[in-house]
């Protein structure tokens, strides 16, 4: 072989130095996968970690010039792999390899396609230069995300035109691809059939080309190019958030939120889905509202890292069910009333361009699929993120909004279902309710002595004291209460004694402080003052306030307890808590309303944005696509509408809970007073009407 | 089993009459295909058809409502066929089959999909219920087509969306696909996502489908509804040509033509590919103009026969390579010098809208691959059109424009190159030279004696006698001369002697007529006196005319002599001209110019509009576009520009012939004044230069 010969005039040395050179195998071992094996003496490094199954990066395929498979070799003695690994044991560096290496000042690497193994080694690969990298999502949970994304880039050297060869120059690319990369059947989309030849005469038949599911070619750059980039998008019924990933290595570049401007059309999604019906033309509004603010998300995000818009190649999008369909342009009327059927439960695999997304001209949108009617892409990514399906402790994960998606299950059975909540916990429906922004107020703790109230203001970092209230600053003055703050704000009127378990104001608190006030039988509880507030009126929380968050919380809860049934458990090992909402919630607070079932309350989580942690995992990982996928069919859905079930559940958990056998974990933290006293009465109200409590 | 059951409670005397009603298999014999076998008795006409292998056609799968599988049963006694065929040997006619004839007035007939047969039967299948219909194309040679589009329509009854199936309404129906129409793995276009729900709410589950190539699904139609539409477009450098068909019988319903609006960016393609290279929005702007037209052309006859653009499902495209891509907005400048790479050889599917067509908003666009820099679809067209690949003898296949693209051989081998004729055929670069269009000169002989000509006009009938010249009436009067014209006078000058096989005007001549006369030693020909002309000017024919005609014609006369030789043939069989140009040539004079070899003249045809009607087959058949795609690939391709042969061949071939032993189907019609004496010289001059003739 030649290159045996070469090797040989090139050093003589090499033979004495090395014992394996003479031989026709060398042993390599690859760190940190721990893979080994025999290999042929003369192949590169690249070779041989194909051949032990070790995927290496590169882009320019084994040419030097894109730097992405640089490995280490360790050079030492190591009994326990049985070899002595030296740098003489892989080749010299040619010109191409020390020209790369010196100009980008690398030292201590080398790039496995140029070093060949001339005897044993013992090789690390840097986790930059692993193909299937593993990275950490830094938003929420730790997450750890494959790199596999369904557009990569390949350098290949084209076939230059000739006379005799009357084939077109996409043909002869095809074949270089086939031949270089062993890429086949592919196609080619319209834009960059356009950029074909304009490429390769650039590049004088050079050409980097962006491949999405190595099936279609989206984009060819004259030359060597680097950098394909995607955007991950949740879409919510309030806020819109996109995140700019960089495909190659996974990292988020930018972040870009703003709220949902359909919100013009209906704050909460019913509302949406009558102003499609009602207006001709109000489906094609709202979609075309969505559109422009993913171009206008995207357009930001890219220039914030100096990138165009036409850089973005592929995009995952998520949202629950009504947003999925207003984001394809299809009508949701179906989702408004039984069998509340969508149109397409699905992933769907289509063109940035048909929808309207002014992304890279060839680029690919891929949507989540949908469980149910109500359980959407959205509930898809949360799981993809929290992953209760590979694990064997029974997890509860709920994304709390308009509706509650949740999912309760492991790795045997997921079961899911969503609880119509209303949306008492965005603040919708509360007197002095508002949305989570500067102004609102959003933890409360009352002094179950005095009832005094301490809370914190959005915008505003002390905690407000009661005695401070006069002489705030505008910023720590209160505009209204979100929905953390309602909630802990019942929960901690019920700890105070405030309210009792039925949830009605007890006359004997307003004895005890002028903050609890009665008009006629119906009591409300004055949680900041009128000094303390920008409009000079006080905030109140009143009966119906209580009632709306307990009407809510029993939804939630009994959503939960129904799937608690069908799965056949008495409690669950965690809580996850998505959403911007799951968030901010206090656990314990929770538990105390009776939101969420007893569990350990470390194992309780706020986990962030997990819908769009989903959206990226997908994003950046075909097979997360296929899971999503199987998941999305193997997932059983629970109709809580039609279950009778949950008709009781709902009335038995619109009492607020107590240290019962229920909550084990609140055993001292619920105020001992209400404990069992209310106990057989709140068992007791189950069957009465919801609304006795306010009278 | 319950038919059986049934059958016999309905007639009981079925059994006496029916000397096969008693046995388990029943004799099928079907019409005109001849075919035959036994069946089970009970089931379906539709299924015996199906079983014994012939195609019954089917919108509604056997409902009884679309009509479309409407049989006769031949009553009598076939020995040859071995049955005794009975109206009562089918079932008789339920309430469904019943009221379907009775409402449309049909008698004599019997739905297959309703009919059992229940004894021997012959049955005609008319040629409309065949599902592979054959039809005949009007244009032109009386091609037979197979009708088997690539989009089709199925009725489909969906499964209703109930509580506990939370599958979307479009993985229901995609499982209704399968269960009724075996149809798998099929994906939606977004458009035909859109209108799903809607559809499935007024069709109360009962959809029309239609369906391109079996795999997606390109339109949602409420209830049954029948009517799948397809253009076959032909885009010439000069003539744009479109066919309205209906995709499920081939009929034409309509058809537009309209000059191609690039001419103003460039008369000829060279031109035009200068345009693209000098203008920076060039391209763009011819790829737009003839998107625009194509629009209009639609537009238009979908509006002469009642129907909206958007009944356009699918199309199919041709064109020269330089067409081909200013359709697909690829820059063609590759292709105005060597090595004339195409961008894409293969065909190309794609979305209509892709390319701003405004047909239906799913409608696909199939374009006919190209074979190679300067063989372009138009001539794969021309190729599926006249099948010279399923033939046995030698064809020569001749497309007649700026170049000519020409394909020789058989079944066997096929070779195709082009021949850069020059645009002197279109009447360009002719003294009184103009487009095939009303004033125009089409016809020419010349009386060899006195010299005088007569000629016809286009757009008036009667030929022009030379004494007729003062009284004409406008329509009458010459504008100029168009290629046809102009190809005829040059062969009559020859013929009359003007002119000798050199080319050069003969000085003998002047002596003999007025008409032609020297200036200086240049002669000219007075083809129109000023009298019966628009302008009032003579139309002359010029010595550089009868030059250009020569290099024109010398250019396609050696590409096939060239074709011939690689071939390694002698003489062709048959010579089909395609395009208009084609059609009005008299194969007689382009034999007398040399034009074409040798051949007998009953079969050197016009074949009209060959690209256009092989785009029409190609769009009534999914297997004529797999045909097109292989024969693109497998003709071999000869570059005259860079094969010395050609040189010589041409530089043989710019006299003019005589009955010589390469014409011998020529002797008795060329002058013999002219035939011997000429012949040494004309040998002798090949290796001139080419202008001298003129000076």
């Amino acid at each position: 072989m030649s290159i045996e010969t070469g090797r040989g005039e090139m050093g003589a040395g090499l033979t004495a130095v090395n014992s394996a050179a003479g031989s026709e195998e060398c042993r390599v071992v690859l760190l940190p996968s721990g893979r080994k094996g025999q290999v042929a003496r003369g192949i590169t490094l690249l070779e041989a970690a194909r051949a032990l199954g070790v995927e290496i990066e590169s882009i320019c395929g084994g040419r030097q010039t894109c730097g992405k498979c640089q490995v280490v070799l360790e050079p030492g003695d190591f009994p326990k792999h049985g070899l002595v690994s030296r740098e003489a044991n892989l080749s010299p560096m040619g010109e191409g390899e020390s020209s790369y290496l010196e100009k980008n000042q690398i030292s201590g690497r080398r790039l496995a396609c140029a070093a060949e193994v001339i005897g044993d080694v013992l090789i690390s690969v840097p986790e930059e230069s692993q193909a299937r990298k593993q990275i950490i999502a830094k938003e929420a949970s730790q997450r750890v995300m494959e790199v596999e994304p369904a557009v990569r880039q390949v350098y290949v050297e084209a076939i230059p035109a000739t006379m005799p060869d009357h084939r077109g120059d996409w043909q002869r690319l095809q074949a270089a691809l086939q031949e270089q990369w062993k890429l086949q059947d592919l196609s080619i989309d319209l834009p960059a059939l356009r950029a074909l030849q304009p490429a390769l005469k650039q590049g004088h038949h050079k050409v980097t080309i962006s491949l999405w599911q190595d099936r279609q070619v989206l984009r060819v750059q004259p030359g060597y190019a680097e950098g394909a980039y995607g955007l991950a998008v949740d879409v919510g019924s309030t806020t819109v958030v996109v995140h700019l990933c960089d495909l190659r290595t996974g990292q988020v570049l930018a972040t870009e939120s703003s709220m949902n401007p359909q919100v013009r059309y209906g704050e909460d999604l019913m509302s949406r889905v009558s102003y499609g019906m009602m207006e001709p033309q109000g489906v094609t509004r709202m979609h075309r509202a969505i559109i422009r603010c993913l171009n206008e998300l995207a357009e930001k995000a890219c220039q914030s890292v100096g990138l165009a818009p036409d850089s973005v190649l592929d995009a995952v999008l998520v949202g629950n069910t009504v947003m999925h369909h207003l984001l394809l342009g299809i009508d949701p009327q179906e989702l408004g009333g039984a069998p509340f059927a969508l149109a397409t439960s699905s992933a769907t695999d289509l063109k940035a361009r048909d929808l309207g997304l002014e992304f890279h001209p060839s680029a690919q949108v891929h949507v989540l699929p949908c469980i149910a009617g109500h359980v959407g892409a959205d509930h898809v990514g949360v799981l993809l993120a929290e992953e209760p399906h590979r694990q064997d402790e029974i997890a509860l994960v709920i994304d709390v909004g308009t509706n509650a998606e949740m999912s309760l299950g492991n790795r045997e059975r997921l079961l899911c279902a969503s609880s119509p909540t209303g949306p008492a916990f965005e603040g919708a429906q509360i007197t002095h309710g508002q949305r989570a922004a500067p102004g609102a107020v959003e933890r409360v703790r009352i002094d179950p002595q005095t009832l005094e109230p301490r809370y914190r203001v959005i915008g505003y970092d002390p905690w407000v004291e009661p005695e401070a209230s006069s002489d705030l600053p505008p910023a720590g003055r209160a505009t209204g209460i979100c929905g953390s703050g309602i909630i802990e704000a019942v929960a901690e009127m019920f700890l105070a004694g405030i309210i009792g378990p039925e949830g009605r104001f007890r006359e004997a608190a307003a004895e005890r402080s002028p903050r609890v006030r009665f008009r006629g039988r119906t009591g409300e509880f004055i949680l900041v003052p009128g000094n303390a507030t920008i409009s000079g009126a006080p905030l109140v929380v009143t009966q119906s306030d209580v009632r709306a968050i307990q009407l809510a919380k029993a939804a939630l809860y009994a959503g939960v307890k129904l799937l608690m049934a069908h799965r056949g458990v008495e409690h669950v090992d965690r809580i996850a808590l998505a959403g911007a909402f799951g968030s901010y919630i206090d656990p314990q607070h929770a538990m105390i309303l009776g939101m969420i079932p007893d569990c350990d309350l470390a194992r309780v989580q706020g986990v962030g944005n997990a819908a769009g942690d989903g959206a990226r995992i997908a994003l950046l990982s075909r097979s997360q696509r296929l899971e999503a996928q199987r998941l999305a069919r193997w997932a059983e859905h629970v109709q809580t509408a039609t279950e009778p079930r949950f008709q009781d559940e709902f009335v038995a958990a619109i009492a607020i809970p107590h240290a019962s056998d229920a909550f084990p974990h609140l055993a001292g933290i619920l105020p001992a007073t209400t404990a069992e006293p209310q106990r057989p009465r709140g068992h007791r109200r189950a069957n009465r009407p919801v609304e006795e409590g306010t009278q």
